[in-house]
């Protein structure tokens, strides 16, 4: 790759859906294989899910949850259990028949997500009220049969985890609910830079079985909406429909209540999709795999010595580096390190040397500062730091700004029609109103508004509004 | 549970097999579902699995790897690429034929193994000598249509890490197949405590498509082999079928070497049957998710006070422990402790106390050991490391001692009809000869002794013999 075929992206402002499909690409985060509606994480792109899974896993230990793995599949009868639930997922699960040369006696489906394989176990092991909390959390992929996929969005295979909780009671599953939520929420913020809109889904657009869903909308840099994690109480309609019960201090049978939660390799496309420019990824320090590519200008023996002094010098502070001195021009090794997003650039040549000096290159703003040797690693750090604070700041700028005001429907099919972004409106709540808009155009509710006040008529109907909504086009 | 309840567990010298699913099911490792052939892996198994994954998953990287994930399915076309292959995992996958409600134009199964996906990536990203070798790992999970099933033996679902490398000369990927055997012996030998026996499997034993397969032979306490992991060198006859070529340093196009290896779960399974007794799991020290439980004995507040400062200081030498102090009985706590394999048991009584000591019981052979409470931490690692050696060296005597030697077929069949274990024999060469002993007297190969000479004729046919080589029971 050189200079030229970096610039070979096209521009996020002309062709944003190509320019996200060439970054990906690009920057060998993904490829295509024959399995049509999957795609193969190349080793960057799984190193990114290596580090989310491992900063989240923890977060998900500290909060006292356990690793569990359940089957993947999910024999037919199971899945008709909760009524709800199956009409919402049996249209896109992918159904095996046959066992090497045999008809399977009972078709079983490839888990699209996994709440009747925790609520069965559920059935066997809790007895007591000395059994609950149970909070449990599995890292596995999911499969949904798509039509139209899209690396990372969109895919028929989804590496994610799914949390599963029973608790006592009522209040003690909804606190859980929301406590993962905001673990999301911290996650999103403090390590993909990401500010996120969070809320309850309308009782349309939540999970199918779920009395609540709670939401983490992402804004792309287009001002689309990319739903980036949920978080559901189920109440304990699903305990009941598999006959969860446990005695109780009182020696009473009660049914416990149950949360699920999860996020997915989609995070990866917001992260793209926030952060890149037209010179490729942009990736956030606290999450790339690689922080910092130090790149050697010339051959010069001092040069390459003084590179991996500096090298091995953050690495002593684990800050994860590499050092590329491919015999490649310095600028074919600089468009590569734009494309592939890593933070900090170092360039160290025979000049810099002699005044004692290097420059470092912040990916995300191009702007170049030029530090005392002494200092690299005092400098690198800060600057780290700063880069990770500035990410977020300036996509909650850009975010706030494509977020609209509609107060009537004129105006709303006015911004609807010629802007993305989020519109906030009054709503009556009424699902007739929510399907309007959607049919109209093209926008669908993203999640409620519970901190400000209803401050006119429904955008739709004019009739009494109950809430403040955001609407919006999605991925 | 209670005392009463652990002696439930059959013991291994009845009844093996009931023996191995009591203490899978008694120490929390498994749960069966409605999904047939499949198990749930419940938190303390799952434990176990992390801490396998986390040490191998740093010694593939040591070793250069890079991970990446594939698609789980694989479409029937790309799976009749090698012939061979085909031919043998056929008849044991798992067929995806229906996609929601429509019936899929080409149906695909659920990846057994993923060399064929493997291979269709690389052909598109090798072009150069540069882009060799490429050393890729995958943790997954794979399917494959058995009809008996096990717990961590033998599972239609098998969580497990598959190496797929490729590289520029025979001699570099002959190198890779045993480095990655010998990381695979090092960590079954010091982190699992298992000894295993290495060596090649025979042509008729060998992986489906590969020209050699390195095999590791674990024996069970029962004295039947288990297959704990393999590593293959393949030629190039796979990359040959996928047109995977490079161009050399001289600018001529030549065909990559490839090899792969795997380990899954079914070492779960090995640590259970090498180690375990009839008081339930003997977990060794260096791959226990809990090494140390603290048990206080009653409710004074001294002795619970003792006990926190007891487990934070080993916490703070990073030992993970367990403070037990439910409300139960010291017996049931005792069991509970020792059915669930905790290489260290403290018990901390009003007593002791007054006696300024603790004591520190051994679960691989409940020797009591009092030590003075300040040398508690010290002599708690000191155990631990002596736990690890003598368990290694336990397992080792017992294997030893279930080795025979048969000069003749009177007397193998002597052996293989009276005793488990593994039996050297001299042997042609010829798979009549392989093939007569296995129908013969049901034990199978289990891999060729590459540093012994061969001293008498073949123990089947009576021809001239060319290599000693071990059969066993297995499962």
């Amino acid at each position: 790759m050189n200079d030229k075929q970096v610039k070979e992206i096209t521009s996020r402002d002309v062709d944003f859906g190509k320019w996200y499909t060439d970054v990906c690409m690009k920057a060998d985060l993904v490829d295509y294989s024959s399995v049509k509606g999957s795609m193969i994480i190349r080793p960057y792109g799984y190193a990114i899910w290596e580090n989310i899974q491992s900063v989240l896993d923890k977060m998900f230990k500290d909060t006292g949850h356990e690793n569990i793995q359940m089957p993947m599949f999910i024999p037919e009868s199971l899945l008709n259990v909760e009524k709800e639930h199956v009409e919402g997922f049996a249209p896109e699960v992918a159904w095996i028949t046959h066992g090497g040369s045999e008809k399977l006696d009972e078709r079983m489906c490839v888990r699209p997500t996994s709440e009747v394989l925790f609520c069965e176990h559920y059935a066997k092991i809790i007895k007591s009220y000395r059994d609950l909390p149970k909070l449990y959390n599995q890292w596995c992929t999911i499969v949904r049969w798509e039509k139209e996929t899209r690396p990372f969005l969109r895919s028929r295979e989804i590496l994610w985890q799914e949390g599963h909780t029973m608790h006592a009671t009522e209040e003690e599953a909804k606190e859980e609910t929301l406590r993962m939520f905001k673990v999301y929420e911290d996650f999103q913020k403090n390590y993909l830079a990401l500010p996120v809109i969070v809320g309850k889904k309308t009782n349309k657009e939540k999970f199918a079985g779920a009395e609540e869903t709670y939401t983490l909308e992402a804004m792309m840099y287009n001002g689309v909406a990319l739903q980036n994690g949920t978080s559901h109480y189920f109440g304990n309609h699903f305990a009941k429909a598999f006959n969860i019960q446990f005695l109780n201090k009182e020696n009473k049978l009660e049914t416990p209540y149950q949360t699920s939660w999860g996020v997915s390799t989609r995070m990866i496309g917001s992260i793209i999709m926030t952060h890149g420019d037209d010179r490729g990824l942009v990736l956030p320090p606290n999450i790339a795999p690689t922080k910092v590519i130090i790149i050697p200008i010339g051959n010069d023996e001092k040069v390459l010595e003084v590179s991996n002094s500096v090298n091995k010098q953050l690495k002593d502070k684990n800050i994860t580096t590499k050092l590329d001195n491919r015999d490649k021009t310095p600028g074919f090794r600089f468009a590569e390190a734009e494309v592939k997003g890593y933070p900090i650039r170092i360039e160290l040549g025979k000049r810099d040397l002699e005044n004692n000096q290097v420059t470092l290159v912040r990916r995300d703003t191009l702007e170049k500062i030029i530090v005392n040797i002494e200092d690299v690693v005092e400098k690198t750090q800060e600057l780290l730091q700063n880069i990770q604070n500035d990410m977020y700041q300036r996509a909650l700028t850009r975010r706030d700004s494509m977020i609209y005001v509609a107060n009537d429907y004129d105006e709303l099919k006015e911004i609807a029609t010629n802007k993305n972004g989020f519109i906030k409106v009054n709503w009556c709540g009424n699902v007739e109103c929510e399907n309007k808009i959607k049919e109209d155009l093209g926008i669908k509710s993203r999640c409620l508004i519970d901190d400000e006040e209803v401050d006119g008529p429904c955008v739709c109907c004019g009739d009494k509004a109950h809430t403040k909504i955001y609407f919006g086009k999605q991925y």
